[in-house]
């Protein structure tokens, strides 16, 4: 199938109006928002290094959406569209593997209203996928990772661990070569879990809710302690982490508490959010807003001249763990 | 090398200012400017696919800038920005070769003032570098590919061929298997052809200066043929193109005609300006614009049922040739 043929195929189902132009042009164009700012992100999804050769194409459209999103979500900001950059392996090239991953791509952008406008495609020998995603945020309103302060509470807004955990049933050597460790690996995933790995929720309206509460937030898109241990370093802070309190799916409950630590502090890939702010905007956040939930895990100190987290369990701080990640702290 | 570090060390040097954010967060935030649309494009290169594997890094991160920069510069689009997604084996991921590729980056950027706002970097067997460059424009003003008119001259702004031409020269078999013919084959290259192949000039400036001039415009990535057939099919009109007045390197005027004219009909990668525009407007253009060549090579006329491209050398139609690409117009 020629690139022509392929985008006005699969990837031209959004029409933009006006003076606006979606795909079929070099470029697109698009109006901004009065007195709003625009915010830009972009993340690439690798086949056997993001997920195993065996994902169903519709579910890899899906994520590499939703890992975009959840970014913008980070901000605060409202999201409008994306642009798709996809390298595909001849064998791929295909009606059947097109129409559910570009299906994919749509599920993902109809619920908040995003649209695909524009792209670019391209043979490659490895599946690659690059998304652009940009939305609109008010101006100066920004929820960035350098505002931590002294005092705040440090919430996330649901379960963490689950991701990482659901990918290690899967693989018997860590991303060794690309696949699974069977060919039905992931149907034979309970539901919540292969859900967790392969279509998480970004925190769109949450993300955009935070904004006049939240100090600093981040997506938890490369583990607990690296993605918090951003904020702590841009902010220049310290946290204590009340490891007890941090929500977890049951599964990882049953499993010995270091173990599942390390899927709950060093996993990544579960795209909750991560926010600090003041425990009486936590408060007031929870009677303004009883939809969402917002899940108290530690709280911001001032730095010390030896650990950027301290981790506590049972009101006492827990020693001897190590997570992943803490490399990139300083 | 981490990722972090990877940023840290080679993709920082672009600093936004004030309630801006560039590299370091989760998103790049840019202020629009007022009364303007935003214009915004994708483009990959794939090692082995869009540049031989012996390309110098410097050469890879020049080219992937300018390639975006031309299409924004085919909508009259002010360039403003880019966002990086480097996807890089783990044999490149050293410093030297880091250093070379993103000092290729930024001395494209330099020219026109763009900066690297934000990116990702993903560790992949191939090398795959994809950019997506934005920037400002009038609203309503971008010259789309939709707006040629019957009786419209058709014009191009430089040589065209040579570029392919360059790359003829450097392989056995087209893209084979991604190598040059000789590890030196590119050294070899006489200056101006290897300039054609590895840094070509996006048209920013003229670009620009052509809003308000060209009722159609689009930049030649894919050959003059396919890339003007875009033109053709939006508009729905079709063109008589003068072969003789098409401007080309006298290293292809040396050559067999038909064989010349194989390189610069279907050869692309040139990333001149292609453009549709009123005679009257061309000489109004080239009174006011004497810093800008426009070269006149054929014109628009009503659609038929037969062709959408005739061709004519020494003032007759010319037979004989079927330029690649023509399958992709209808």
């Amino acid at each position: 199938m020629s690139e022509f043929s392929l985008i006005r195929d699969y990837f031209s189902r959004h029409a933009l109006e006006g003076d606006e132009m979606g795909v079929g042009d070099d470029c697109a164009i698009i109006t901004p928002p009065d007195h709003k700012q625009l915010v830009i992100c972009t993340d690439t999804l690798v086949a056997g290094r993001h997920f195993v050769h065996e994902t169903d194409a519709h579910a890899i459209g899906y994520k590499v959406v939703a890992v975009n999103l959840s970014d913008l979500s980070a901000m605060g900001a409202a999201p409008c569209g994306i642009l798709l950059a996809l390298s595909l392996p001849k064998h791929l090239n295909d009606k059947n593997w097109l129409k559910k991953f570009s299906q994919g791509i749509y599920d993902c952008c109809a619920p908040y209203g995003v649209k695909l406008v524009g792209g670019d495609t391209t043979q490659s020998d490895t599946l690659t996928i690059n998304i652009t995603a940009y939305g609109f945020i008010k101006k100066s309103s920004a929820i960035r990772r350098d505002g931590a302060k002294v005092g705040d509470v440090i919430c996330v807004s649901g379960e963490i661990g689950t991701a990482s955990f659901a990918l290690h049933q899967i693989l018997d050597d860590l991303y060794g070569d690309g696949h699974a460790n069977s060919p039905t690996a992931l149907d034979e995933l309970p539901d919540d879990l292969r859900t967790a790995l392969q279509y998480p929720t970004p925190q769109v309206e949450l993300g955009q809710a935070l904004l006049g509460y939240a100090h600093a937030m981040i997506d938890l898109s490369d583990g607990l302690v690296q993605d918090l241990g951003h904020i702590l370093t841009s902010s220049n802070v310290a946290a204590l982490l009340y490891l007890d309190d941090i929500p977890t799916h049951s599964v990882l409950q049953r499993l010995d508490f270091r173990q599942a630590m390390d899927f709950v502090l060093s996993g990544g890939d579960d795209y909750q959010l991560c926010c600090c702010l003041p425990q009486k905007s936590l408060t007031e956040f929870r009677r303004t807003h009883p939809e969402f939930a917002l899940h108290k895990i530690g709280e911001v100190v001032a730095p010390t001249q030896t650990q950027r987290l301290r981790y506590y369990r049972n009101n006492r701080p827990f020693f001897g763990i190590n997570p992943k990640g803490f490399d990139h702290f300083d």
